[in-house]
């Protein structure tokens, strides 16, 4: 077992140094320090399936924190860490004010890969490696963090080290979570010795940020299909959750004639078959989504009584949301009453989205243009991120990093050290212009 | 929990006494006989909500069996018990020749009601006691019968009295069952003191056999929408059941663009909604249901990768529901081509569906006209039956009993005994006809 989850490390070295590109090496980034963080980090938590299981608040986690810290130390940062765990090491600039500050995570979900949080972390740690190494001082302060428990594996939650930070964590409703294991949440935090107050005096004052970068893996083929390294976001669609009930009448599916039948799986088949079609009739960037049903009583001669289903809309501009979320509440009605079926319909999420402001996208597009001579490529981000979190408080840029078949949250996870060094690349140059404008 | 269950007892006797017409005590016919019969064998089983537990094989099965067995010997029949446990109660004829048989079952599903198979049995015996009561010897041999596990709730299969008594059991095949305890056929059967080589002998010469009725309950709504008592069936729709899957592909909902999707619950949609149109383009007597479906992965952010689906396909007539299968199959395909999905289709089941004679039909037509003056209805029998295995050998015959909203296989099934006793007047007219014939 060890042996095997140390062949499993060697394969993720291995593969990753295939992609090495040495003429990538200038301006201080170092493409072999850039693999072997990843492969460090990748050891800590690697499943014998070459996954990753890092849950936040284990001991994994604060072993890569830590791990984090030390490479911080190492490259002249100064590290503070907040009492929700979130790690910041700081550079000072030329000149003191507000910080640019890039970073992600270094939690997992249950059954994850090597890129989704590490990469962010280490993309933000580069670009102070590079400086130091290229004996450049930034213009203003730069930080680089590593946000506490993003994924949420642990509690369901997510987002709390950077909700902390902003203030936005309601602590009393917190403490009452239990983990997978039935463990209180305030159990769970001193195995890696924090505290529920530690948390409520995290939040930071934001005057001192000037802007919050991430960079992340896009969990989407967009990139791929058109063989670009790295993409510019424009904003992160935050979802709303419907849960859509048609009920019809329920009976023996050889004794009921076919004209006289309220079968709710047929109305519910009217819904999604067409409810791909509305996201397009508002804007350029929504998507909505069927995920999951139940049929009840779900039985192959019985006539379905029942049906429940998930839908999963996001648009990155609250009211291009709203307006999709509206209509497609209209529709199951209008299906609903054309079936002779009731509809009911409970909103179990909605997250407002965050658009990237138009200034932070057009300084990543200059950024990519003039790091890899190619037209900068615009994408929405379908999945939350800390970026998110700070967006709603700072300028808040992202760039995403080509990922292999779209593939996350999976222990196939890929990008290769090619993408991600020219991600790095450009994510220097972004955080360069942010700090002179 | 006894005072429960004689509570429940009595609700049922009350509740079918109720229902009493002394009008309908003619021709030797006696309701409230039907009434104490009926409730004699609902107590036996009984269950504390009121409903009916009296699985095959078991000590309620046989104790039914016995008791209508002293009813039979009350009233003058012969009994005779074969291997399969099968009861036939006989009275000779005025001239000897094949016997017309008409009976059901007495075992039922797990939680079941107290007429679908009763009442049947029930049926058939009154006629002979009418017959007794009147002083009337029937033209030819008649026999009433209770079929040993029609319902198949101990071992998932059924029909298997009857089924034996036709020659069509594979004994080498049932014996290797387990029953939902995990024991042993040999072992279960035993318990009642049956053998497997008793089934192997339970095969009749059925040239002995004249013709077969049966009486059911509905177990649909046809009936009640016309306020009929009683129906004749045209024939038993065999099912033919088919496993649809469609696979696409499996995405991220909010990072994968609406127009780069292949959702295979999307296209399972399109043929869920329209299968509803095909069996009347082939019958009057078809219906095709979707009744049981699963997506996967079922995540309400995740694209569905694969959707797998039952389609219930069931006619009167084999080249009506063969034709039907056929164009359902083609459409799977045609849709999956559409949408750019595979589809793989399983057939997991075909059951050749019976004709009732047209002799037969009218000879029920005719009895109904007679006995209530009304035009006579003619329906299908969406589910198998004893009935179905006899008929692919001799004269077969049904008549349904209008049962309360379509329910059944349910404690809430119910048939009123006005509608009981009219249906035994019928069948009585019926089988005098068939005699006579």
């Amino acid at each position: 077992m060890e042996d095997q989850i140390k062949q499993q490390v060697d394969l993720f070295r291995n593969r990753l140094i295939e992609g090495l590109d040495e003429s990538l090496n200038h301006s201080g980034v170092n493409s072999r320090r850039v693999a072997e963080r990843l492969t460090a980090l990748a050891e800590i938590g690697m499943t014998e399936e070459g996954g990753c299981r890092r849950i936040s608040f284990s001991q994994e986690e604060k072993q890569a924190k830590n791990l984090v810290k030390q490479w911080m130390e190492e490259d002249g940062l100064n590290v503070h860490i907040d009492g929700s765990g979130n790690v910041f090491g700081r550079v000072e600039g030329e000149i003191d004010g507000p910080a640019v500050v890039s970073g992600s995570h270094l939690d997992s979900v249950m059954h994850g890969g090597h890129f989704d949080g590490p990469l962010g972390v280490l993309s933000a740690l580069e670009v102070a490696s590079a400086w130091k190494g290229a004996g450049v001082k930034p213009t203003v302060p730069y930080e680089v963090v590593v946000f506490t428990d993003e994924e949420g594996a642990r509690f369901n939650g997510g987002l709390l080290g950077s909700q902390s930070v902003v203030g936005e964590l309601d602590m009393e409703e917190e403490v009452k979570r239990v983990d997978f294991n039935g463990r209180p949440f305030t159990d769970v935090l001193a195995d890696v010795g924090l505290t529920p107050d530690g948390f409520r005096k995290s939040k930071r004052d934001l005057n001192d940020v000037k802007a919050f970068i991430e960079v992340h893996i896009e969990q989407g083929k967009q990139l791929e299909k058109r063989n670009l390294p790295v993409g510019v976001v424009t904003g992160i669609a935050g979802p709303t959750w419907l849960s859509v009930t048609f009920s019809g009448v329920a009976g023996h599916a050889g004794n009921t004639p076919m004209n006289d039948r309220t079968d709710a799986l047929v109305a519910a088949s009217e819904f999604m078959l067409n409810v791909k079609d509305f996201p397009g009739q508002v804007s350029d960037s929504g998507v909505a989504t069927v995920g999951k049903l139940s049929v009840d009583p779900n039985g192959v001669n019985v006539i379905p009584g029942e049906v429940t289903l998930s839908v999963d809309i996001r648009d990155i501009k609250l009211e291009w949301k709203e307006e999709l979320s509206k209509r497609i509440k209209e529709y199951a009605q209008q299906v609903s009453d054309a079936h002779g079926t009731t509809v009911s319909i409970q909103e179990s999420m909605n997250v407002a989205p965050v658009e990237v402001p138009a200034d932070m996208q057009s300084q990543a597009g200059e950024a990519m243009r003039e790091v890899l001579g190619e037209a900068p490529f615009y994408l929405p981000s379908g999945a939350g991120h800390d970026a998110m979190i700070l967006g709603r408080y700072v300028p808040m840029g992202m760039l995403f990093t080509q990922s292999l078949d779209g593939v996350s949250h999976n222990p196939a996870e890929w990008s290769s050290l090619s993408d991600c060094v020219q991600t790095i690349h450009v994510l220097k140059r972004f955080v360069e212009k942010v700090m002179e404008d």
